[in-house]
């Protein structure tokens, strides 16, 4: 079972929520995919588990707790793709990363079946208005791991909260996205597809984040020496804007949302 | 075994304990509490602590190093509470959790066992002075992680170091607390119980941190709007002011020992 | 296994490694020793890693990520010593280790047995040429916690990147070296070995960090109060100055490279 909050590490609450899954199954082995989710960013949290999930063996179940809507409305779900079981809020956070579980796998549907927890039998009780990771999520994935059957947590829903990238413009001399992800080295991650800078690959490129220029595109962040701001394919697939052995987000100051622009040169210009 | 440490992410010392857990016990389960207590914030350890150890199972071991005394006359304990072990300093880090042990246990007395490490046949050798995480009390908890006796370690003490929560002051028109623990949402807790808050639900109160008025008297988070300083009942039954998808600390400028205080509001007036 | 990486908690990249180790092995056994090493700062990762490894049992594969050379030329290793396996970048990370590895051995060779990993049927694919944690590192772990044959992996190397220590200068009225680690407390360790400041134990020393004085020499933090900078011997053996219950690092305004100066005083003056 892994585990994925924005709790931080300073707050008990991680903890708190492995001591009542441990407690309910003693046998339970917990693997921490990070902790550090910034507080209540459901976007970071979407490409975070994209970026990650896929990886695991079908048959995980995996724990996400980013929650700004806790105690609302808002449902809390089981969500199975491509063999794995989610609980999720439904804010959004999960949808990239089944849509990547769907396509990878060879069996099961193409979309999730997914259910609204709502059998307060499988919950901690009293249900704090504040800690629904504890309270629900985690004595349900507790149930989960002992082989219980999620048709019992609640029934089907056909409705939930999508979080897509945005689309990028992709022309024949112009592709225009935005940074979607920055991650702990500071390179910018965006919504332009490797693929699509790949086959400009013949002809001189001028690579904009926002109005600073990036020298050059590589294949790797090596090709070019200490502190040169570099263009590449990420490790997911997608544009990337690094500098080199450096923080391409404070140094080109970026953030999400920023725009990113490839865009083909006259011939007699280039990069 | 659960581990919780104030080292940090970015040095080997957490690591150095492990290693020396797993040589003596290759097939022990170790679980991460945190390791992101502040430096020799045994108040902050305390918290965390209460927050989190009352949620595993009895037969659980606990190792806490948040130990500015490492080295001196302080003496290192071997905790029994409500079923659970615990290895630590005798500052009071572990005093405010055991507590909750005990008053959460059906079996077992109301007080702690408490005994003094004082056994170095069962230590690492040479022990350091500075770090007794490695050299005593990972050797002492791999030995009862493998069924070792707790009275071989050394004799029973019955003075220990408390740590307890300051108390406020209730009176029928005015609550009076401070901020004890400042989690990493930059929520505020406090030390007036939430029920003493409830009880006052059908007056119109006034709450302030230090000189700042806390706007609404919610459930929970999302009952105002984002950016909104709410005050609640937190997820341990603890009075709680909050920012909605903001930083308390930050943006009522608190810290541990901030005044709060709920105060019952002439009728004409109200929240 | 153990997992150390400069991968930062925030992003995806630990996460997707313990997914392609976890489907390869899904009986494996995952311990953290630390993400948060600096962004490729092999020093920080040698220091590291020499102060950790050395306390796990022999027979564990230790998996390394710091890697600034990713997708160059730069070969990836799989490493035997004292009994333990790495699999890290030839960049230097791992070899203060190894060092303390075949000395704290009883059997077994001196230096450790190096090969570069060059067979790709043991990857993942395709490779990215950012992510050889994920696409290299990772599966080869897998194949080795299985059982697998390192000869397998590729052939013996007999050169590769070292990083040692700054020699001290040690004289015997003045030991010269240099702080080689911060640690998480602020601490500063340094290259001079404790043992040559013990064995001036018995005459007045002056202590300078840069140009900052230490005002004591004690055994360990406790001895003087609050906020004293004091000078004592490390868990590790090396000559380390503190702020008691304080951050040397920030007080004293120091860094890696900062020099710190043991000297003898004419016997009129003193600490």
């Amino acid at each position: 079972m892994t585990l994925t909050t924005d709790f931080g590490e300073g707050s008990p609450y991680v903890a708190a929520m492995k001591g009542v899954l441990l407690s309910a199954n003693p046998s339970l082995r917990l693997i921490d995919l990070g902790h550090a989710i910034p507080p209540q960013d459901v976007r970071h949290a979407a490409f975070f588990l994209a970026g990650c999930l896929p990886y695991f063996p079908p048959g995980t179940i995996h724990v996400i707790v980013v929650d700004p809507g806790v105690g609302t409305q808002r449902a809390l779900l089981h969500i199975e793709a491509g063999g794995h079981q989610l609980l999720a809020p439904d804010n959004g956070c999960w949808t990239l990363a089944t849509t990547r579980l769907t396509a990878a796998s060879e069996r099961g549907a193409s979309v999730p079946s997914v259910r609204r927890l709502t059998e307060p039998r499988f919950w901690r009780h009293p249900v704090s208005a504040t800690f629904h990771g504890r309270d629900i999520l985690a004595p349900v994935a507790a149930y989960l791991s002992l082989g219980g059957d999620p048709r019992d947590l609640g029934s089907p829903v056909s409705e939930w909260v999508r979080y897509n990238l945005p689309d990028p413009i992709l022309e024949s001399h112009r592709l225009a996205g935005e940074v979607v992800f920055v991650d702990s080295f500071g390179n910018l991650l965006t919504n332009i597809p490797g693929q699509a800078v790949l086959a400009l690959a013949s002809v001189p490129v001028q690579v904009l984040v926002a109005t600073r220029t990036v020298t050059r595109v590589v294949r790797t962040y090596g090709e070019a020496i200490r502190g040169t701001p570099v263009a590449l394919v990420s490790s997911d697939g997608l544009f990337e804007v690094a500098v080199v052995e450096g923080n391409a987000a404070r140094e080109l100051d970026a953030v999400v949302g920023t725009p990113v622009m490839v865009s083909v040169l006259p011939s007699e210009q280039g990069v």
